[in-house]
């Protein structure tokens, strides 16, 4: 059967990644997810790891974020799916970009945040096809899109 | 051999579909079918049993058809070939979304109908490079396709 | 100051459109609207009586839906808001199809129907950036989007 | 001499529009600008307003941005250069989104905000031709671009 | 009012331009034409003429054929529509050749040609949306399209 | 190794397909070739002998038309490469139709003709990436693309 | 009449853009010219001079790109025709790329260089649809693509 | 897993391209490299030696550089990541064009040259999303991207 591609874009501070692919896996569904680097110091780093050092903080930041364009930008383009988290911390602007980048390419997007920002997010979720809460729900909608399996989610605001 | 991604949009309450396909496998064609999700409930259902419940049927029916969008866009837009098939009920105008938005991709197009349709379909028929009426036809036509094997099919309107 | 080009797809048997650019005649809005051949009998006719006369029906429709298209597809191509409007008659699935296209060709989309249709049209409200019921909201649309000036509109649905 | 058409997205609370619309006017630059919407209030209701009442914020939201966006994506797609501004305060997602929208469809960007932001929009800076402090850099940006004379700023980072 | 752009491909030894030309401001239709440079030694000759002579006739032809593509494909790219005419005499692979360069851009096409070429250009006639045999049936496509106003012509096989 | 796609349009009444698949499987290249029906009788009634059948051999020429092009445009933008090969005989209007289709896709193109037609053929000759005369010679250009391995061929005017 | 929008890249150190503009003028040709920013120091200059500035010499270069490209890529992406000149001196790498870049948007291309360049630009030139010496000849190529009036250029090789 | 496509262009006179193949050997990274037929003799007769011969340099240049295009243009739209190196000797333009077409398509591209070509190259390096010196730093950066796994390189500019 053919893989469903599936982005995992934005927070990296909490195992939603984990709990989404341990559900598809539970489910048995043809899904193949792919993400940015999710190591901060890594992400943060890796541009002048390899490519030399910078003195200025603003030139380090450039190099480290071209080097992970490189991945970001290829998975996502090679994305059925792209899913985009927002956390409840920081700004998260890169998790905005991508999913603006996603919307301009015309890949159906999920949007998943707790219901504090859905005001601030609201544009975002405009250009979603599906706003979620819980990884719960992500793997329901996956399960459904996939298969035509439908499997009801209990009581989303509760599960927060 | 490689496959054809056939998606097989429209009518979803006769099995035409299973009739194409049980017809592609007695002929040993390379095809690979999708579709949306033609269980009428499930479709309908899908956005608030996985996102929440909505009182607004408005609402609620956005949900789902957000949800089943997932699916369909994806699968139409790795299609060679999109057929859209017009019952003898419903409005169905989500079937002529399908064949539009193909359309616009520029996919190959075969739409399928009986002849009371014909005048109302002018435009999308217009827009389609074949216009056939049954499932034997549609078999016809992918064997050929695919194949070079030309099997004519008897007297269409008569099978109506 | 810049034209924005408005394309009016739909239903051609109430006075709509006409409504729509006299509101915004009135408010003043630089708009350019464009719309099919609206005289049912030139659109049914104008394959055959240009290009000669067809004895099956089938194929004077095709004739005629090939010039329209010409016309409407250059239109909506150029135009930079995709309106399409669903009348209380008919099967309209030509104006279903458009909306599909506009959709396909990232055209912002408007879709203008009464409240009896919302279940049957879900799929194609969920592809638009709005769905308004009456020409008095249209023109309070493109009013806010064109000038950013907000001027309410009362009671939408008792307006029906 | 043919118009610049330059979109001004992002931080609505400060005057940065304003000023760089007059330092463009004083040099008599060919610019024609564009923006969102820019009174919040008008911008969080047009969607009710015109559309219709929600009881729930969600879907207030919903109707809003979907209008928001028909102005905003056409202006965006229209410009030749999107300007993204990043304000102090507040999350500022749609800004964010916006540069990712701009920066798929290839349109030439400029960031601006203040040195304190510079690590977190890392990979939005990352996404710019440019990134800028001041009004005044904007303008100096906009007349070297479009006439290739070059007036230097002084001390950009003071002047913040 | 906005002038429509019409390329006019194809057969250079009749003047059915110029009838086509004399029809449409005859009409008073707002439409720019442009075409091929139709003076077949420039045509020839235009490569080695200016750019330097060649000893191969090869490569004089190859020379030409650069300088009048810089011409007919900017010209079929902004076009609206594109009408192509295939005459009595000569192999006209080029008309073919743009004829079919203008489906793959999504141009609306127009195949102009006398009834005893139809069987041989039957790919070709498919890929249009109209197919006419003399200029006045396409001056009253024009019209029509433009216009709405639909003018009958008679007995387009008897005009041939 | 992953396989090219070639895609061999044109000529259908000589056994120049056949050459270049022997020569490519005798030097072990990764090739997948396609190409139209090529059995003239199949390729004319395939419309009518399933879709039903057409008084009008116009129409019966149009359905065929569009069910072979369901075959050749899909193959066709699978193809990495396309190969057109004119005859000695007929207008070929469908092979430089295809031509012109391959090459506003951006495909490289390679055009095969005898020595007789490289005037006529001089603007279709302009958009490829080489010009050969026998189907040796595409075989080594195939060998040589893919592999790197450079056999020359003796003499191809005199083979021809 | 319609203006033909000209870029002209590449060499900053003769006159050569001031002669066609002259030759253009002369001919009364409907031409707008654009190109980048012509002086050597603002061009080096023009990112730390606005923006900052910088210890490094490699991203005192990447700011003065990104502003040069501000200008340069929207100037190419509006071009109708994109003309590439190579000097006799230094590596001109960005007119290299320049070229590269409008090959993949598909504009025509025409390439200038003296007759001792040919090898080293070879695939250069093979993607241009005209290889000049002169801007003589690039005002007859010119001359004759706008208004079909083909004048001759005596002996191009001995003019260099 | 997937494999990840990556083109090399550019310098042809040192042994980068293997020193990156050998240490993604030795990584064990899933990647498929392409090329350019870097055998300079094969490059440069490829056209004459198939194709037949011709008297003038130009356009034995001509023939081959068609030729190498097939290759060459096949391979960098397929690739995920382009990879263009400049060495220390000759023009190079080809490597510059590559980037430039690459660019323009969107692909991450990394440009690796010496420290002394930071200056001529600045608006090529500017278009990248990494620039580097040594085959060892592009290895660690395919593995970063790869696998997420960051391996520093000591010392960049002394290992030049």
């Amino acid at each position: 059967m053919t893989k469903w591609r599936v982005y995992l874009s934005g927070e990296i501070h909490t195992d939603w990644r984990e709990q989404i692919e341990a559900g598809t896996t539970a489910a048995g569904l043809p899904v193949e997810f792919s993400a940015p680097v999710t190591d901060h110091g890594s992400s943060d780093d890796c541009g002048v790891a390899i490519l030399g050092a910078e003195e200025n903080a603003f030139w380090k930041d450039r190099k480290g974020a071209g080097v992970n364009a490189i991945r970001t930008r290829t998975l996502m383009e090679q994305a059925d799916i792209v899913i985009v988290r927002f956390g409840e911390q920081y700004k998260q602007w890169n998790a905005a970009f991508d999913a603006g980048f996603a919307a301009a390419l015309g890949k159906p997007l999920i949007i998943m945040h707790g219901p504090g920002h859905a005001h601030a997010l609201k544009e975002v979720d405009a250009a979603a096809l599906a706003v979620a809460e819980t990884p719960e729900q992500i793997v329901a909608v996956l399960r459904y899109v996939i298969t035509g399996d439908l499997q009801p989610v209990a009581a989303a605001h509760a599960a927060e």
